[in-house]
């Protein structure tokens, strides 16, 4: 069974890489379609899953006495709604076939299948190119700026897997491999990527 | 040019993987080696180069002003001198053919070649593990005393390392490849290993 996580840095080119990567060993790979597929179960807006999605849920607790967990707190209700749906539908997905995932913890919430776990980083340089290559052309933001957004969105995606790990997010042994984008093309890394994988789980299964 | 170098975390198996990477790629591989060349040239004993290898020369730096760099200063001198041998070592082994290099910040030191800079890690539990394996019968060290030494050298590498770079050691970011050895055997993750890197310096050919 072929399940191959893929953790990223926002900017690293990760969800190019988990595509490119599935193509090359014909297998699906899934990323947003998680998002669709949650905001369908539960009936919800794909925007509004989306920006609650790998976002720690600790976030929506309640900060003050008076805003305490008696009253009822429907931000906090919803978001573990999805997260638990989005778990669900992880775990269907990897039951269902070989297949790369994209994010959302699934590494650890897929760690009874032994998934093969990447994680892709890439300098702040390279994240920039990369960020500004893929903006819209009114889009307008200072390279600060976009930095900034970069490590508050990775802040979340770490601060989102420490609800199911005490490993940390983008230390090197919490993954099999990590790879580096920087100033790479994308498709460049995938024949070695996929060899890779391949001798894995050849050798895998001589054990 | 295949040069291809090995930073690693202590217990990793970091070394082990690089003489059986170089093994499985046909070509030499260079560790204690330069600890012994260093040694013949500079007329020192093996075991004093050893010690002052992969050190930071700043904590052979004067601390008190009655101590100051007025006073010639043996040890710092001779830290110094070692560190610029090992460079010139390393860079014309580098120069002769490809190779393996484990450790003594050579991904810095060879930049110009644009090496394959590989870092190894495992947790702390494997890494304990390894440590056992290779421990002589009579040593007896609790868990946490080996634990505590593994962490002494990676911060001593660490530290050598920020002598030449800013970019952190250990930082998945700053390698090409990051390998996690935990509970695997090290000769299990060459076909891997070499298939990647194979694979890695055919598509650098198609540029």
């Amino acid at each position: 069974m072929k399940i191959i996580t893929i953790s990223r840095e926002f900017g690293s080119g990760g969800r190019e890489l988990g595509k490119r990567l599935a193509d090359a060993l014909g297998i699906p790979c899934y990323d947003h379609q998680i998002i669709d597929l949650v905001a369908e179960k539960e009936n919800l807006d794909k925007a509004y899953v989306a920006n609650r999605s790998e976002k720690d849920i600790r976030a929506f607790y309640p900060t003050t006495i008076a805003r305490g967990f008696s009253r009822p707190n429907y931000a906090l209700q919803q978001t573990i709604q999805i997260m638990a749906s989005e778990q669900e539908i992880i775990r269907k997905l990897a039951g269902e076939s070989d297949c790369v995932i994209v994010g959302r913890a699934a590494d650890i919430i897929l760690s009874e299948y032994k998934p093969f776990r990447i994680f892709v980083c890439a300098d702040e340089l390279s994240k920039l190119s990369r960020c500004y290559s893929r903006a819209e052309t009114d889009e307008k933001m200072t390279d600060k700026e976009i930095l900034r957004k970069c490590r508050e969105i990775d802040r979340h995606r770490a601060s989102y897997r420490s609800m199911f790990t005490d490993k940390k997010w983008g230390l090197a042994s919490g993954y099999d491999l990590c790879v580096n984008t920087t100033e790479k093309e994308i498709k460049s890394l995938i024949p070695a990527l996929t060899a890779y994988i391949n001798a894995w789980y050849s050798e895998e299964k001589t054990k």
